[in-house]
């Protein structure tokens, strides 16, 4: 090739890239970061985290307050007085803590190494705080610091963090990284090194949820150090010729309780920034990372371009309501668009799950893989509005089952670990999901293989059995029925999937799997009912016992009965008849007691027996589109948003689940739902939001808008798709892919006519083709 | 460039590189491997290991007999009776354990995941063993379990090693793999997964002398297992529903305390084997190692090989002699040719001090560099025939200096860790010796900055009090005066880097530092003694009191006294004339106790207060010839090596201290040694072989041959090289460096007259230009 093709092509190539991204970037006018409170869902149960982050960024600066509780599994409670220091990372809106690697905090006078106990900021580092110095606004976060009156504020970029601190003017001033800090669980060993007069780097080791986690750091600090000191075990890791006998660097320390220790002396109001990149590969890494996304000292400049990214995820949805819907919807989305995490270097090098470093050249790896919530809504709304980040968050996961030494996909995985946590094998519907709405870029073939591997593993949590005896018997196996359900709804997908392959024996084998729920219902009592392998119902059955000695995750059978997604008319047949299965869901939302068993106080958004605080409820509203009581379902999805989410730091009523929860809403909120990802169909209720307009992955345009739009019109009269009177109580994705317009018609009263003769209700398995 | 000039290019250069090897192969047809006895060293202080090792190779895979003993510091004690198993790395001749990393044990009958207890091999894994059954050669290790009936031999590549077992017939025959295993220190943290049938691949992190070190591997089995078991806290890690609530893979386990079991049934004599590969990066790179240099289950080949690269090796030497002196002379050379240590795996990267990961593209990267003990024989050996490796070495030291957060040069470092064992800064005499004979491939204003760098460290080891006092004072440094006479010696030759390469002012500054030793000199009693930072001599000063509550390293001021190899004249003045350093000397040698000062008892080899098991004295025998009495030199070396060399396991009286007790004797042997490495000065003393031709480097050879030797003609009565009548008592690099003919005359009285005028003395700092 000669000099001047090569010039020519490179010309090419750069009109090419930078043309349609300087259009895109013209469209994108209006502001919708500013609807955006990143504080909804930090107090209570939604355990989601103030700090700065960019869209899926591996980055997230945020304040931690609470190190121990199960209950504020972000690090950041909005009711605590106190906070340990800003840490670079934090997952979102799960049930079990992990994460905060990497802890700094900016302190004055004396020098602290520990934290001290949580609301008695003078017993250590931590400090007092108030939320009328907080400000939490997207990419950017601030708070003084009230023992110190240090103002910190933090943003980020996909790799790294900035932290700027204002101090007052001191000899004294100090800025604190204390390696041992992580949520909950123990560093088993870390490491730190003093690069030169402004930069350190090291790792900690993290045995937590995930149990083998590693995180390397390179910091920058905006000025050089006038000291430097380092402590291992509580005590300076210096060379004193006749404690430690011989030369010890004071440069580098490293085991299990490490904190290193910057000193300054401060003039009033100075700024002093620090810069940290991370990896999960080696501080070599992180100092790539850091030095190619966070070249310079702009602080505004990185703000802007986090809330810039932010936007053009924002501006897929175009929201006309109140303040109130449009912070609630936002926000929402903001939270949708936090997890999975980017995982992989700037030279695209990761660890993987066999902890060796791999390449993800051929795609964007992911990570944070909470499955067992996201594959209801999440993931479908990334198949929507997502699916090049949907196609490499699969790929990310075909490489887990690849590093597998069980060969499975993940579970719940997050960095480089398989935690194992929960049910079912839910990458499939994901992928199946995807598959069927045509997302690209994906080896489906051997995304197939890894789903039948997956959901045939001899030893995986009782497949085997399953298999053999059409359920899970709870006398061999624990939380038997909800795995068995989820199963037989994880084998339609596969099923599904088969049928579209060509494989057809996989498909006479899935499909069969797939009525297995049929095998653990009890029409006697008209509820889903543990069985041992002898075939015997589980005696003294008491239905609202809280996962009942294990034989439910997470909830009761009042939850679980209705976990039968892909075919919910073989669930009606079995309580015989439309009208006995809505008697039986109108007893769930009416149930009422006093009572609380043990293990379920942590659930809320509770009507009854129906538990929005947590995912196996999610789909149950909509069950009454099959039942001919379609404005059941619009009433109740209105009254949960109404209820149930909001603009407040208390709003989100449970765990926001990586994102499923907020994705919930987003579906709900526009009017439809994906009852049954892997299928196609999207279950129709009434919007919570006068209009929106949805810009899909494809760049296409769903405009869904709504006649006589009010708080207490939440009945659809009437509703037309692409000009064109919409009687179903459900669409395919196939009615939208290319875009479209959506016209709901609202009421107070149900129109009782619209979608509910039998032709009109959602497709099951029992009597569709697949 | 033309492809055809590509291939003719590419023959010339396969030409051009295979022509020499294959004429170099064509000259070695002796089988020199047959003289080496690895179990020289293995009873009592020597702490070498008697299994497998390639020349300077990464893997040394030998029997581990003890875990705790500081005295059997390489894992091996010949006078132990029980064997742990078998393990991939091992320190060789150190004073302190470390390394016995991935150790595996053949067993059958009941399963034990622990070892038991040392010499009661029915409490766990570990077995009895009888010397009667074991063989050790070069390349080859043997032994059979006796609690199992199971042979077990071993060989090894570069890289990896290979196993092989000859099983008794059983149900129940196991390998067990205990990753808790090390060498006295700590596990942190390890994994293994098992990969596939005959796969499993893991790492642990050792918190050892090197405080923080990984070693990864990947094992292959030669036949499929049969059962896999993997344990953790001493239970087995498998999916139980009740017990583990969800599932848990057994295919994979982490954590401090981890053992996998493979389980097999096997037939009489049945013959098993694993191979495995080891990398300081990643199982990934393990494997890599394991595929490149081992692809194949021929185990004689891998012997085969390890015994042609050995007797390239030993070729280098051709000793005519006895069937004693030929084992102890070659066993002496595989000793010295052990360590360093191969550190980078096939794909040319390597874990570095900072912990990332570097690329050696531009040379072959070494670790195990006990520098205190090799810099005086070992290093200077390597100039004379590994001069490549020893360029290479240098590079190693250099990354690591680069690597290093003081930017000091390495003092006792071992993959990837600085241990700041020991005193001094002694990788400047192994550059410095290096530069002056000519050594290529070093970029030598590096290493020059590197040396100045390192002897000038504003915190290290008070050499900052030392400059600016003269000496180091005693009430604020330990070891105060071996710190300054090493310090002094270290400058001697930073002075005359300095000077060859034209840095006047350092040359000044160093040779000032150079005669530091006159400060401690005490003239009253004629010893090195203690002074503080006031000027005042201890009081109180016991000569012979043990490291003297710290002013001594491993000695007294009785060896320690004579630290001024580069200006034993400057000595002979302190003590007024040659005749009273001389009675001095004497009075050494001569000094007759029956009291032991605490802590001294593992110093063995003693002449009076000569203690040739350990370094300080091993240049003091040849001061005789800077005072005119060369016969004592002569008498003296020929007597060590009559009475702490040989060719049994209890042969060598100190550690062998990764060679330098071995390449001591390689040197007094052949009738030479290098008093004042960085000059290119080597004594003359009496050989203690009847000839020797060493092959040099440069393939140049130097024929050192003898008249009327025997053990009684212990003195030189005349001298040639290269046919010149020599009568000085030293010779230069530069007389020998292209080979020649040193010619000696012995007799068994002395002849006084040899080189015993002052015109004959080696030269001194005091008395020769630089």
């Amino acid at each position: 090739m000669t000099y001047i093709k090569l010039i020519t092509l490179l010309s090419l190539f750069i009109l090419v890239a930078c043309t349609p991204k300087a259009r895109q970037e013209q469209t994108i006018q209006k502001d919708y970061t500013q609807f955006v409170k990143p504080l909804v869902g930090t107090l209570g149960e939604g355990n989601t985290y103030p700090g700065a982050q960019v869209p899926f960024g591996m980055v997230q600066l945020s304040p931690d307050t609470e190190k121990w509780e199960w209950g504020a599994a972000s690090g950041y409670e909005y009711s605590d007085s106190t906070i340990y220091g800003f840490s670079m990372t934090h997952l979102h809106g799960t049930g079990i803590p992990d994460m905060g690697d990497i802890l700094f905090m900016p302190t004055v006078g004396q020098t602290h190494i520990r934290p001290g106990k949580k609301d008695f900021s003078e017993t250590g580092y931590l400090s007092k705080f108030s939320h009328e110095n907080e400000t939490a606004e997207i990419g950017y976060y601030s708070v003084v610091l009230d023992d110190y009156n240090i103002k910190t504020e933090l943003t980020s970029t996909n790799r790294a963090g900035m932290m700027r601190y204002t101090f007052p003017a001191s000899d004294s001033a100090h800025v604190v990284l204390d390696l041992s800090h992580v949520l909950r669980f123990d560093v088993v060993w870390s490491n730190v090194k003093v690069i030169n007069e402004t930069t350190i780097a090291g790792m900690h080791q993290v045995k937590g949820w995930a149990k083998e986690r590693y995180v390397y750091f390179t910091a920058e600090f905006s000025r050089p150090f006038d000291e430097t000191r380092l402590f291992s075990g509580g005590k300076e890791v210096k060379y004193d010729s006749y404690k430690t006998y011989r030369f010890r660097s004071s440069k580098e320390a490293a085991g299990p309780d490490i904190q290193f220790v910057a000193d300054f002396r401060t003039s009033e109001d100075e700024q002093l920034s620090v810069k940290v990149g991370i990896s999960p590969i080696s501080t070599a890494n992180a100092m790539k990372n850091l030095k190619t996304e966070m070249p310079d000292w702009d602080f505004e400049k990185y703000v802007s371009a986090s809330k810039e990214l932010w936007n053009k995820e924002l501006a897929k949805f175009d929201v006309e309501g109140t303040q109130q819907q449009k912070e609630t919807f936002y926000t929402a989305a903001y939270h949708a668009f936090m997890s999975p995490t980017t995982y992989f270097d700037v030279n695209r090098n990761y660890r993987g799950l066999d902890q060796n470093i791999h390449a993800c050249n051929d795609f964007d790896n992911y990570t944070v893989f909470s499955l067992w919530d996201t594959y209801r809504a999440t993931h479908p709304l990334f198949c929507l509005t997502q699916a090049d980040r949907n196609a490499n968050m699969i790929n990310a996961m075909l490489a887990h089952y690849q590093q597998s030494p069980d060969k499975l996909l993940p579970i719940w995985s997050f960095w480089n670990n398989e935690t194992w946590c929960m049910i079912g094998y839910h990458a499939v519907p994901v992928i199946v999901d995807a598959y069927f709405k045509g997302v690209e870029g994906v080896d489906w073939e051997l995304a197939y293989q890894a789903c039948v591997n997956s959901a045939t593993h001899p030893e995986y949590d009782a497949t085997a059995e399953y298999e053999q005896l059409g359920y899970v018997p709870y006398d061999l196996e624990n939380e038997s029925v909800s795995k068995t359900l989820e199963y037989a709804y994880d084998d339609y997908c596969i099923a599904r999937f088969a049928k579209a392959l060509g494989k057809e024996a996989d498909y006479n084998r899935f499909a069969k799997r797939a009525m297995a729920y049929k095998n653990l219902f009890d029409k006697e009592i008209g509820w889903m009912r543990p069985k041992d392998s002898k075939g015997q119902w589980k005696a003294d059955f008491d239905t609202h016992h809280f996962e009942h000695l294990g034989a439910f995750t997470e909830g009761t059978t009042w939850q679980y009965t209705w976990t039968v997604p892909h075919d919910v008319q073989g669930l009606v047949e079995l309580y015989g008849s439309k009208e006995a299965m809505a008697t039986k869901l109108d007893s769930v939302f009416a149930y009422s007691s006093g009572k609380d068993y043990k293990g379920v106080d942590d659930i809320h958004g509770r009507i009854g027996e129906y538990w929005h605080g947590n995912e196996p409820s999610h789909h149950v509203t909509h069950l009454y589109t099959y039942v001919g009581q379609p404005w059941k379902t619009q009433q109740l999805t209105r009254h949960i948003i109404d209820t149930q989410y909001g603009n407040e730091p208390g709003s989100l009523c449970g765990n926001d689940d990586c994102g499923q929860m907020s994705a919930w809403y987003i579906f709900n909120a526009m009017g439809f739902y994906p009852v049954c990802p892997g299928s196609n169909d999207y279950v129709i209720t009434s919007p919570a939001i006068p209009s929106v307009t949805m810009t899909l992955s494809n760049g296409n345009k769903l405009v869904i808008d709504t006649e006589n739009y009010s708080d207490d019109n939440v009945y659809i009269q009437s509703l037309k798709i692409n000009g064109v009177e919409w009687k179903k109580c459900w669409f395919s994705f196939n009615d939208i892919k290319e875009g479209g317009h959506i016209h709901f018609v609202l009421g107070d009263v149900p129109n009782k006519e619209w979608a509910s003769a039998e032709e009109h209700y959602p497709p099951s398995m029992s009597n569709n083709e697949l």
